[in-house]
């Protein structure tokens, strides 16, 4: 493939993100159409990318043979669907998180790429960025000795919608945010997840009670190889985006993650304060933009992107059991997800 | 009361450190005595403080009349004996962590102290050490809303020997280590605990499995009043003594801690570096000073000092709830400890 | 103007970043000529830029229709040449810093410019890097008070070349690095430098000497109303680029500046350790894009960019004082340096 | 020696410090008269201290058997007179710095103290602070090579009296303040200061213009070997007590200090705070108790304190310098101010 047509499904926040960084900064990708069902999206969109072809259904955009590849950012309930219509025509696949809610729609969708012998990426951007790029590295090269322990934690500023909140539409906090701690937790143990045990509670926002869901969560993690770790994730930091990990090894510990939106230092009465990174688009925008590159990249180049179907299988496999343990207050081993799988 | 006459009990690293405070800088307090078995201890001891008395059997302090208070340093396991029979004696009891390392003794320890009516404190350094002071504070003051989440992170520079390791000695990791969590957990939150689940594991010395201990543990805690916690305790820090806490609150978030050691920084090609605090002695040394002046303060003003009876035994029952998670794998309500004590 | 056709002239490492930005992510921008005298150089360019039009000589740009805006990296020596010949062929001139090594040369420059009327910005990038664009905001906005006292530091991590080190070429130490720091302390306390004092030596790499250069200055520096300065540029940090710069007001203080690049600590035997911005590109990557946004910004919308010949000429000023004092062991006001031009 | 007999003369607050720590904490010292014209400084003292001698006239103190070292805490205008009738009753001295506002009157102080062959030490603490101790140990273990610059701040968090700040009384800011940065400087590049010079003003406190003296200066540095200097110094720092130093050698850079007080982040909508250290007292209090210990050692062992004489003369040589330069807007060397002693 000498270049690569870009089609993006849905202009959310985050398709927006996409179809510009694809439009402008992806070395050999070209956007050629978007989607998106709603007319006034479209029409802004058209009028800052004249030479785009804009579709109300993405049907339209699946049937353009200019299209070779597509980046579904449309709403997390759809995924699976259309990452199952998308195979179906052939397209290489990049797909935000999750692939699906439940582990049978997940299946699906990845029965559907694999009968299609297409490729498909999916969106844990962490695996892009420089701070766990630089730990992995390290890991790998043995600076802290076999890894024993990990800790990851993801504070979002502020609660989402109730709509959104709602179990049924974003699969709850830990299914919406851990997805990412979980594939964090894999990637850099370099081990599968054993057990889990979460607590869950809604603290700071007894609304989210209403819909069934919680704000904070601190997950307990056995490895299969005997690693132990704990995920934290909450939507209580009203000071900023905190995304941290820190794996402990025999040897050292790393920490990642870092606070500081600009650097600068105010000394006064009040004692030495600096700000925050406000949100995701601010601590992980370029690594929005490498894994695109990776995803062009492994197209262009014919190699398997590195994060595909099992890593999405597994993080949400590890997010189910977690969500399973708060609600019946127990340790909660994965193979338990499966194995319902294979009963159903 | 116008001055105290003090006895310390044990001249091992902790007991020689009291002794040495206490008779140079505690205002008020005129250490009399010290008794401890070893006989070269004491004559090193007699040589640098000559007007002290010394006695190899801590019997012969607790009858001298010009002890009004003990200071108990002995090895764990002697404790509970040591407290009854201070109480018995009439003495005001400064006792370090744990009183015991069964809840049955602690409360047997307990009992002969309120049926002597002798104040008794209990080593717990870190509510007088600066941060956990300034963050309680704050948290009261109420500058970060509602407290809902605590993580409390005590990391060891170095494994123990397997001799202390035993849990029949130390009460095991969780038993030694945690219970300093547990009471921060209980005092920052000022709330009890209800029920832990820990997973715990040898990972970096497989030795402790042999004689029934672990390396690293982390234990969810949920709150009487809804709030959460995790307690990480390890002793794998190899780079040095990393104790740490972060309140959550519904209007921001405190971390109390950390590592630096002298104020240097060194900007090389290897990057920029700074040292850790080695150990206990060096984080916490004021806080083990100020929390002799608290006791002695108490005695003269006939006042009740701020960590009794009660933090020692709630932050033991925490600890062998954790423990008895750790074993069975399941969720462990601290009920359940107290409930098997009034079976008994 | 709809959009801005740019030519840029030179395609050494300045010109390349330039060359790159603009054709791909500065809206409203088309990169349509370059320029280098290196056949090599040209056909790698063009290799990767396809549609763009090579020229081996800058004068075949300069008479090219479709270029409306030049940006001018070729060696400084060339600078003030290359500035008269664009404006007088009528383009728009970003032109990078500094305009000439003499003030003499520098005036010839602006003269021309000022004759054709054209727009010219001059890349003190410095102005768009996200700390000095906040720290400049908040000193704006009061949050210090009154600025009184600023420190300003510029270490490179290597020497450069013997040959870009002769005064001739470079201008010297002074002229080539601080010239950055004079713009900033002009800038962030608002107001004229009106002498100064510089100790100069050639301590790292006594080779410098040889070429009649240094390789550490330190400035003292007074301004009009009466404030206070100080400028520190070294070619000696090993360690990595290390700007800073710390302005102390009547009520506060800010400090500019951060060394990290990876956000990942390690923690092992040797201490806390971080990584350290190697170089400007990685320091500074996203203020040269902006800067050349908003040049193309106030081409399109007929303003007059922020950082233009008068800021060129000051800065210069103040370097070519400092030298002077440097050699010649005394306070130098910058009006000396005006004088001397008036009296040629 | 077996024990040293100290008399403290000053109660003002370094007096009080001294006399409290003499009191208490110096292995093998015992305090054993206080001197103060205050009565009730005095009264007060000696309701805390029983056994302790109180004298209104230090000459009653001079001539105390007991006595066989004193610590000078008086107004600094009278430390020369008393520090030669120390000598002359033949006691070991501590003074504080500086040991008078004239070189003149520091050659006297020290000839007296050389004609009686008393042991003299000065109270440059900062040699005793574990931050420049330690900086002190890695350069002379080669860790960052040659040192070649060395940047040196020290701010207060607030204006002098006006009765203080007067030149007369206090010698300037430069006299009171840099003396001990000059110090630093000297110790730490192990080398000779040539000469300086010094922009000075007053920025944020025009009233001290008015008895002659200023609020900030910077002052220009080079050393005899080539190495460069600069020393700031300001009242202006309202955050808090801000010392820091920095010295750059050829394999690596080193930077000593530290701003919080307390170990608590807050991390709130203002972004992320900590306090600052308020004052002297605790930044350097250890560094306080360390310098009494060093003297008292040397004392017992017959040995030579390590901060004397002569380095109270040189470091108040470059303050008069520097003051100087300030005034009459030039360089000095500092040979200039010894040739004037001579030629007198």
């Amino acid at each position: 493939m000498a270049r690569v047509g870009i089609g993006v499904i849905g202009l959310g926040r985050m398709g927006r993100v996409y179809a510009t960084h694809t439009a402008r900064q992806i070395e050999g990708a070209d956007l050629r159409v978007v989607a998106d069902p709603d007319p006034t999206t479209l029409d802004d969109f058209s009028a800052r990318a004249p030479g785009v072809r804009a579709v109300a259904d993405y049907h339209d955009l699946l049937t353009d043979p200019r299209v070779q590849a597509v980046i579904i950012a449309s709403p997390t309930s759809t995924h699976a669907e259309v990452v199952r219509e998308a195979a179906q025509a052939g397209k290489a696949i990049f797909c935000e998180k999750p692939l699906a809610l439940t582990l049978e729609a997940t299946d699906e969708a990845i029965g559907a790429v694999e009968r299609a012998g297409v490729p498909l990426q999916v969106g844990f951007m962490r695996r892009f960025d420089r701070g766990y790029v630089e730990a992995r590295r390290k890991i790998n090269a043995g600076v802290i000795g076999q890894p024993v322990m990990i800790r990851s934690i993801g504070r979002d500023p502020h609660r989402t919608s109730l709509e959104f909140a709602n179990p049924a539409v974003s699969g709850g906090l830990i299914v919406d945010m851990a997805i990412h701690d979980f594939d964090s937790l894999r990637w850099l143990m370099d081990d599968e997840i054993e057990r889990v045990y979460a607590e869950a509670a809604s603290l700071v926002y007894p609304e989210l009670a209403s819909v069934g869901d919680v704000d904070t969560a601190t997950i307990n993690v056995r490895f299969a190889r005997g690693g132990l770790g704990n995920v934290e994730v909450s939507r209580t930091a009203i000071y900023g985006y905190d995304i941290r990990c820190e794996v402990v090894g025999a040897l050292g510990t790393l920490e990642i993650g870092y606070l500081r939106e600009t650097p600068v230092l105010l000394l006064n009465r009040d004692g030495v304060t600096h700000d925050v990174v406000p949100h995701f688009p601010e601590r992980f925008g370029p690594a929005y933009t490498r894994q695109l590159e990776h995803f062009v990249e492994c197209l262009l180049h014919d190699r398997v992107p590195v994060v595909g179907a099992a890593d999405a299988r597994a993080a949400l496999i590890a997010c189910l059991a977690a969500t399973r343990s708060q609600h019946e207050r127990r340790v909660v081993c994965l193979r338990e997800i499966e194995d319902v799988m294979k009963t159903n």
